[in-house]
């Protein structure tokens, strides 16, 4: 891991910790296992941090998804919603979902964050676009509009995110997964490709 | 307007002023006509008032929805996504959005937020499941799961309100609203009820 990684780390951790109102170069610092003076020899300040930050996290889930060897289009996108809404399983993705939510927040207040979410949110909803593109290639989908799927998708999986890092043990969680899953099978595959038991 | 509700509007057009970050009693007071001890005979702590903040929008926000004369299920649920995703069309809805993200954003730190964003999540989910129910009986709707749809309809609505607030000019709302309406047709409507050209 190099060195600006180890602090884009530490800065999730000390953001998760202490909110974003709390949020110090100090408090990174302590999450931070080398000098602070590495940090501010890496970034300029914090506003330059968080957008790398921003920046990071979406090159290397970008990365996940293009070695990802599923081909078939409706397993792509559930692959994507359960990443996305539930995290990857691992120790500390609701840690991290709630450190994100708070970036996000300041995107109003921040014109750096916003411009690199918008970045990321380009190349997210061009992603799904494609695979929409693929499965009406391949004919498993019907014709949908691949941009107004990819927008509606996005802000669903995004949402679903977002209330598990609000409403905690009262999120909907599995309501919200099943549902984007029948959305799936409703809206997208053509009748065909639609098995027993799976129309509600 | 009560006393309470002039309390409650300083508080959001602070919030969106200065961020949750540089939210003050102060602040709050600033843009208050009366005096500011009225903020403290009201309300023990800036936790208190700004839960009772979600809950008074969130009164005002279902009685909005339970006058309205709309009696077909599809406009209903269009309406209601018209006014989440889009506010009301009224000056002022793109700022009280950001507070709330915001206060939202708030919620893992603030155990009295996310209490009362639980409690008005729990009411609007059961809010669109019934209209989705109501068009089952109606026979207009499929026999869809109501509250994996309601689920996923609030994730959508909410997700894509989000993306307006965080990422402000380059937000999709056009393709986000255009999805949200595709989806309504796709998944919810029995193919008698959907009109021509209506199908992508």
């Amino acid at each position: 891991m190099t060195t600006g990684d180890e602090i884009v780390d530490a800065t999730f951790t000390a953001l998760y910790e202490h909110g974003y109102a709390d949020l110090t170069m100090e408090a990174i610092g302590e999450e931070f296992d080398k000098s602070t003076s590495l940090i501010h020899y890496h970034f300029d300040s914090k506003a330059d941090l968080l957008a790398t930050c921003l920046e990071t996290i979406h090159d290397e889930f970008l990365e996940d998804l293009e070695h990802d060897p599923e081909t078939d289009p409706e397993q792509r996108l559930l692959r994507l919603a359960e990443l996305v809404v539930g995290g990857t399983g691992d120790d500390g993705v609701d840690e991290f979902h709630t450190a994100l939510l708070e970036l996000r927040a300041q995107a109003p207040y921040d014109e750096a964050l916003r411009e690199q979410l918008a970045r990321n949110d380009a190349v997210w909803r061009e992603h799904i676009a494609d695979i929409v593109r693929d499965g009406i290639e391949q004919g498993v989908f019907r014709e949908v509009d691949p941009e107004h799927f990819a927008a509606l998708f996005r802000s669903a999986i995004e949402g679903a995110q977002s209330h598990n890092v609000i409403l905690g043990e009262d999120a909907p969680s599995e309501d919200a997964m099943a549902g984007i899953e029948e959305l799936l099978v409703h809206e997208l595959l053509v009748e065909s490709e639609r098995t027993e038991g799976a129309d509600a």
